[in-house]
């Protein structure tokens, strides 16, 4: 399930292959709006939205790279 | 339903009643994690997260109110 989906490694972690967060703290994003993710994977890269953990990990991330993480997490059942 | 939680009425209008944001920018909350949503509240709440709508939404919100609604937004099944 999304092996093709570029740097999603980093993000299972956390948030899970299926989108479930892996903590009471990190969100499930399964089924969450695509277009909600790519503004905060933004905000979070630029710095806008502060997170220790997310900072650094948005960093490196294309706007290609967001566009397809998201739409992955949207494409997933919530809560499966 | 949801009718004894405080303020909800504040938020099914970007957020819905089932938990299922009314615009593609508006996330899904339904079945997101509680503690995760007390954060992000609080966050607003001191602006510590930046959000024009949600600074003012978050402000006059009680340790209370925001447990309450977190635990209702969870409480709800996710996609529904």
């Amino acid at each position: 399930q999304g092996a093709d989906v570029p740097k999603l490694g980093t993000c299972v972690t956390c948030h899970g292959r299926n989108g479930i967060g892996t903590s009471p703290i990190f969100p499930n994003l399964a089924g969450q709006k695509s277009l909600y993710m790519v503004q905060q994977l933004e905000a979070f890269r630029s710095g806008a939205r502060k997170s220790e953990m997310m900072n650094v990990v948005a960093k490196p991330l294309t706007d290609a790279e967001i566009e397809a993480l998201a739409g992955y997490y949207e494409s997933l059942k919530p809560g499966s």
